[in-house]
């Protein structure tokens, strides 16, 4: 049975996960950590729910038998899609990054109008739409598939004239509509924040569902009585299901650290 | 044992490959054809070797349990990589789409110079390089990866100032070069060949590397007397391993034609 000195586990579709990774491990840098990337089959956010939902499983299954305590979902479109499913076949908490976020907006929003970009497969579920409505009956949400921004980061085309652009047609639906609050629903946003926040103005508050997702683990594990009270700072692996040469590049560029060990598995049949 | 009627059988990542069938029916009408997209693990430009070579193997049993008298591989990235593994594994004849394109582009270019572009898969192989020194040694080939082509043809941002840019970007280094052929290593890229031959000029011709391969089959079928040698139309039938809504869309728009049934299956683990 896992316990408070149990690692915590997460879960991505790639590598954007790491910036979960690197919230949680400045919030609670005393937990030990478990990550795996199904880089194999990445993206998912192309893919339909069922196909999600069979990967997410097995990247959940590999998280258990190393011992987590929690499971963390990182990716937008697994938590928009298979949380449900991952709920009912496992008994560890798991969370997902959908409603923490949500709760962000809700909190941060003062017209009750609420922007979500995201992948295709985040944004057609629904989900932060369903979040937001439960916390707030009333309040008016917008999605928006930005499909471009994830190969944009990957290019490392951060501040850039083209990205601007590609920023400026994503998100005009935006400016034309009272949102004050707009949700970065993909992990690799993040990386976008400077450029998304030039576009939209000041006007509209910028919510990174990756980062709010550290203060809910933080919180379920402080209810449960499974924070680990080690004193020494944590441990983390990292896991991926296929290693080309540029994920080390686009992981340390996401963790924010140069020294990014990151073992290869196969998961299930990746 | 197939034969003169048995089916040609076609795989790709995903339904890029549709551009071939097109060409295939083009050239060879009274074939039959089953076509294979493994649309739940797309892409594989991004993905290694070893990983592209197993996910090939799988496709391509499952165009030999439908009987196929040969198998065109569609995806460049799968030809860069895969192509002795599945030729050490199966007894059918086994055609990629890099060696047509290379032939075609030897035959095309006066300077010598020959310019490449793909995914990162394609390009990193160094495999159109390889094919165009055995057949002129002493050609000069440049590569590069172009890994914003695919989503922004998938967006249907075909004719579009932000695509002219991105080209403008990343074939500059064609502009500084004597590259007077450039291949289209990558069966998206077709759709932007206007938007390319706008940018690269009338000075350098563009070779299709996934229409080329149409001719390669055609003579490979007469050679072996494998040519089938009915009057009538062929069947042709596609099989997906995920079909989210857009691959219909995105299907259609590769194969020019607006009847497109589209059957899933589950294909290895995928």
């Amino acid at each position: 049975m896992p316990g408070r000195s149990s690692p915590v586990g997460v879960f991505d579709s790639g590598v954007g996960g790491l910036s979960v990774i690197k919230a949680l491990m400045e919030r609670l840098p005393h937990e030990d950590y478990i990550y795996i990337g199904d880089t194999a089959r990445l993206p998912y956010g192309t893919k339909t729910k069922s196909t999600i939902a069979r990967f997410s499983i097995e990247n959940a299954e590999f998280l258990l038998s190393k011992g987590v305590k929690l499971v963390v979902v990182a990716c937008n479109s697994a938590s928009a899609t298979a949380l449900d499913a991952l709920r009912a076949r496992f008994d560890v908490p798991i969370i997902g990054v959908i409603k923490p976020g949500a709760d962000a907006a809700v909190e941060s929003t003062t017209s009750g109008s609420i922007g979500v970009i995201g992948t295709e497969a985040t944004i057609n579920s629904g989900c932060y739409e369903h979040e937001i409505l439960r916390l707030r009956p009333g309040a008016r949400v917008l999605g928006k598939p930005c499909p471009l921004f994830v190969p944009l980061v990957e290019e490392s085309w951060l501040d850039d004239p083209i990205t601007h652009q590609v920023a400026e047609r994503y998100l005009a639906v935006f400016r034309a509509t009272r949102v004050d609050v707009l949700i970065l629903g993909c992990t690799h946003y993040p990386l976008l924040a400077g450029v998304i926040a030039d576009v939209v103005g000041p006007g509209t508050a910028i919510v990174d569902s990756a980062s709010t997702v550290a203060g809910a683990v933080e919180r379920l594990l402080i209810k449960m009585n499974l924070a680990n009270d080690s004193d020494s700072p944590g441990t983390h692996k990292f896991y991926v299901t296929d290693l080309p040469a540029k994920i080390k590049r686009i992981g340390r560029m996401f963790l924010g650290i140069d020294d990014l060990s990151i073992e290869l598995v196969r998961l299930g049949a990746s």
